[in-house]
């Protein structure tokens, strides 16, 4: 049951899709303070968990933090942090003796005070006091999740092969450099389905351009990796290049689709490009404009995209610069002391992305003008909801792939997300993993963290762990900045032990794409904590750093380097599966309890729970090579288990065709069968 | 057996206290690489650990990354990092078919590759050829640390108290606020032992100076906390302000005791105080100078000591200042672009600690110039040393604290060290066991991390944990700078629970200061690795988070937020104490194994060896009000135990009085004994 209560006059976020009637009675559980300010506070048990808020730092029980909405261009993911890209104000507080689910529909900054200031109090405080705020309540965790995208719409699903390794990094300079990355994959055999284009391939950094002298012809780039079954997917930067003659920009200009100034004049921010203007992603119109522009490269064989910058992040605007060089022209004058030097190092650092730059610049919402703050959490998700409803009105039948960094909620409906610029730390395998479930919670499915780390130096083995996790999120990419150790399999000694463990991806697409698609259509999640399966069971309750994938297996990856192995919760008696490759699989059944289990560099390994099958199949060199007519039905069968396999033309939309689902099923004495004769098993 | 090597002619590190021979023949095991620049490399199976490398990021198998060692002030310990603040060119390769150590006794930058090119390579390469190898084989792991440990010197022992709690606080203003933390802790009941003074106590933050305005009765403020039980730990910085009629200035400089620049002018470095100069610890003469100086503090009856800043960190100098500031005036006059506005942002945040700073000033040794980056890691070893061995020669018969931020080998014969600063970061606490083992592998046992975290926000759970950890480091100090949350123990709610945590730190003096001095005395490890002890055991030898503390207790510390609990791995039967308070114990035994194990936040448990003994007494509010005189006699007997007790007073350095020394006993049928009457055995 999902209960609407309104405070104030809210700002339309459009994040929900089902209308909601106000409920008029006050508000349970929480106690409402209306005073100077709005808040919510809510007294918490001490073994009560509070899950979700999406994409944010620390693990999957979110207790014990000061989180605080408000989207940032934040490299750094490290434990003190209280915001990264973006804005899911959606939490569900779990405990013995009540349990519910809390949205707060709202485009300003919330701070979540879980339990920091005082251990055992929660309270959620808005910016302001004009929101909706839902509360959910179901008779479990899942069911709270499921009722709460019913209110927020459909996930967003890729094309099929947007499942397949993709491999990227800030650097790829040209067609050659690109060419080779193809070239190197194929020889040492690596499976891969995409390429991504970082800033690189753009001219002077200007959206929707290509760089003719280093990429001279996309059109036959594409094509010719497409042959070899690999697409390329370009980066969409939110600031468009202030250019003369630059004709994004001059319509931009001439339509009044950017964001202005309180003067009416153009707001100027220095990112990517040098001097940029922002599309008002708030105007329809404008975003129509600016998500018709991807056609562009459409025409030219292209597929897929991702969003970036779209905090917007603002490395600087001309106005603070200037008032940081007075500024130190002020300071050069006297002579410095401690505390003004550090002064000077700190309105340096602090130009990026600027508190002051976010309140210069306005939106044009419905004939008003809306300064940039009060909305700033909403640009990202409108910016990629401009190629999204685009892609929708162009292409019906067809998938594209699109995957922002920002995000709020709402956005899940029209793409998916990567988990932004992380650190090749062992702490951000971790990391990748606790953020998937609350990801998951509010719709966004279809993310995954850049493999390898993508700022400092990787390592082999911690490139091989972590494509070992990879193997399980449905973005699989390899992403790293310039300036940092080239971190492709092929760059590292033992590219035989990065075949073995990138092929098991191939191997498990069968179950993974229908775990995938059957959590976008019944409004599930692909990821789930141990707790959200067991929720009797206080020890699987306690575990962070496994997870349930779909409805059959649990994973445990490794996390710390030089690690022979670790110690592994089964909440019950399971099935350890190891591959070596994808040809390479052994199994044993573990009991309940703690196991201390040997995990290798080249091993991806998992567990099956009683009565649960997982369809595979021999591995290729990229998605649409899999042959998924022949299927090896893994599992962990004690009477009998079926299992509703998802499979179509990996492009289409047409989810609910009843030829898509194979109930396959397997007995204790080994007899399998499939619904559809078209597929064997083994 | 130790093997002395010499490459070049080494500069005299005064590491080491034991002339050796140097060996003739060729260095075995590494292949020595002596072209362009002098390297040694190994080939490493594939499960060869490699341990050391003191005061370094990561794990306790340094396996798998980069180091550097150059002492630096480098607050953000992350993972990428090379070096922390100092430098320790220890390491021990224990594979199955080779196990050997390594010293290399200079004084430059030495690059250690373990793994990091390559998986299963170790490259050491020296910045030049000039330097002393030290290759140490034993028949195990503590028997190669207890033969380096011969040649370096005996390790610093600290007064008694020190092993009390220390409340610190970047922050502490005035008498006032520091006789409100004693207060505080009292009124709570909280034990404490000592109270920091960080720069705020100086003058205008000049060495051995009081602010009289805020501190104006020094010698009443720490005679009236003697009486309670708590000492003064006032802070020294490496740099000496340059400020007219302060004559510890006007002395360095008629003396030429400062470091100078290539013009024999004194050089000028900006830190805390501003304009400072350097000693130049490098000069006995100006050494001993220095040393002296601390009698002033100890004169107003102060017995402990911290040497901050002495890596040296630069803030900045004015010649690299007017520099930046040049280059900013140009960029002024272009217009910036992306490229140019990342270059102005670097230089500015690169001002602080700047490679060439550390090039443009000389020591004076014997009367030859050296430049400082070649001797720059040896820099806060010679400050300590100047307090060390003044302390030694005035106080032949008495022992003072002193513990340093910058060390290397060598700087253990006359201080310990704490970790420095680190962040209010789950991970930290982690690191800070994980640092424990190789930091006591080069004679640093006096060693302890800021509890609660620097840097950063502390969280009550973060908090109770790190306690929980510090009951076990031989310095347990909660520090915390200034502009984080405060985070003494009455800050938080559950006061009650951080009394019974650090109350088991006193009941467990007994053992812990015992087994502190019997590594001190016979060149031991206080902290080790499973590894050390089980090394037949892969399973124990994987284990990176628990640790041995002496020779009876292994301890297994709470690192992750909102954790019920951990999983713990036993090497062998163990018996399983749980402390709630140093008067709440229970305990229970314990098989071989994996368990996982629930650990209240305000509980402190360990396990005990079989046939081991863990004597342990009430609390008390401080250490000298401890009795000593009755104990408790933990342990897991399962024929008879023994255990050699050693106490003193607390002061005096006759260590190896026999009257030190008391052997106490229990049998399985419950016998207890005390080879010294005075001692009662409950």
């Amino acid at each position: 049951m999902i209960q609407k209560y309104r405070f104030g006059t809210p700002f339309p976020t459009e994040s929900v899709v089902k209308e909601l009637e106000i409920t008029a009675g006050t508000l349970p559980y929480l106690t409402v303070s209306e005073g100077d300010s709005l808040s919510f506070s809510y007294r918490m048990d001490a073994d009560d968990a509070v899950y979700g808020l999406g994409q944010n730092v620390r693990g999957i029980n979110k207790r014990g933090w000061l989180y605080r909405s408000k989207n940032c261009d934040e490299p750094s993911h490290t434990e003190e942090k209280n915001s990264l890209y973006a804005t899911h104000n959606f939490l569900i507080v779990s405990g013995k003796h009540r349990t519910f689910g809390l949205f707060l529909d709202y485009s300003g900054i919330v701070s979540f005070d879980v339990g920091y200031t005082h251990l055992d109090t929660l309270v959620i405080t808005p910016e302001d006091g004009n929101l909706d705020l839902y509360l959910i309540e179901e008779d479990s965790l899942l069911a709270i999740v499921k009722s709460f995208r019913g209110l927020i719409g459909k996930s967003y699903i890729p094309p099929k092969w947007a499942f397949g390794l993709s491999q990227s990094r800030w650097g790829y300079a040209s067609e050659q450099d690109v060419r080779e990355v193809a070239r190197r994959y194929h020889e040492n055999h690596l499976p891969l389905d995409s390429i991504c284009l970082d800033i690189d391939y753009m001219e002077r950094y200007k959206d929707f351009t290509v760089n003719q002298e280093t990429f001279p012809d996309l059109p036959k780039l594409a094509d010719d990796l497409k042959k070899e079954g690999i697409r390329l997917v370009p980066i969409i930067d939110a600031g468009v290049k202030i250019e003369e003659g630059y004709d994004v920009y001059e319509e931009g200009v001439r339509e009044g689709y950017f964001c202005k100034r309180a003067d009416g004049s153009n707001f100027v921010a220095g990112v990517w490009p040098g001097r940029v203007h922002f599309p008002d992603f708030l105007q329809p119109k404008a975003r129509k404009w600016f998500g018709e522009k991807y056609q562009r490269l459409i025409d030219q064989g292209i597929e897929g995209f991702w969003n970036d910058m779209n905090e917007p992040s603002i490395f600087y605007s001309e106005e603070h610069l200037n008032e940081v060089f007075d500024e130190i022209d002020e300071l050069k004058k006297q002579e410095l002391d401690i505390d003004s030097f550090f002064h000077f190092q700190s309105i340096v650092s602090g130009i990026n992305n600027n508190e002051s730059d976010y309140r210069r610049f306005y939106h044009n919402v419905n004939g008003k003008m809306v300064r940039h703050d009060a909305i700033h959490n909403l640009y990202g998700y409108n910016m990629t909801r401009a190629a999204g409803e685009s892609f929708l009105t162009r292409y019906p039948d067809k998938r594209l792939l699109i995957y922002s960094r920002s995000s709020c909620i709402g956005m899940h409906r029209y793409a998916g997300i990567w988990c932004g610029d992380n650190n090749s730390w062992w702490s951000h395998i971790l990391l990748a993993l606790q953020m998937m479930p609350s990801l998951n919670m509010v719709g966004i499915l279809f993310c995954g963290s850049d493999i390898g780390g993508f700022l400092m130096n990787t390592t082999e083995d911690l490139s091989l762990r972590w494509h070992a996790l990879g193997v399980f999120t449905p973005l699989m990419r390899n992403h790293s900045s310039r300036g940092t150790r080239e971190q492709e399999p092929y760059q590292f000694d033992n590219i035989e032990m990065f075949r073995r463990v990138i092929s098991v991806r191939y191997a498990l697409l069968p179950y993974l794409y229908s775990e995938f698609m059957k959590a976008a259509r019944n409004d599930g999640m692909y990821a789930m904590p141990l707790s959200f399966i067991y929720p009797e069971d206080p020890l699987a309750c306690d575990v962070e750093d496994q997870m349930m994938i779909g409805e059959s297996i649990m994973i445990a990856p490794v996390y710390r380097q030089n690690a022979a192995g670790r110690a592994v919760y089964l909440p019950e008696r399971m099935k350890l599966y190891r591959f070596r490759g994808a040809e390479s699989v052994t199994s044993e059944i573990l009991e309940a309890g703690m196991h201390y289990l040997p995990v290798a560099l080249d091993e991806v390994i998992f567990f099956v729970r009683p009565n649960h099958l997982v369809p595979c199949c021999k591995g290729a060199d990229c998605v649409a090579d899999l042959d998924e007519s022949t299927l090896s039905l893994l599992g962990f069968v004690e009477t009998e288990a079926s299992y509703t396999l998802y499979h179509d033309d990996g492009f289409s939309r047409e989810y609910d065709n009843p030829a898509n689902f194979t109930t396959l099923t397997l007995s204790a004495d080994g007899t399998k069968t499939a619904s559809d004769d078209r597929i064997t098993l083994l």
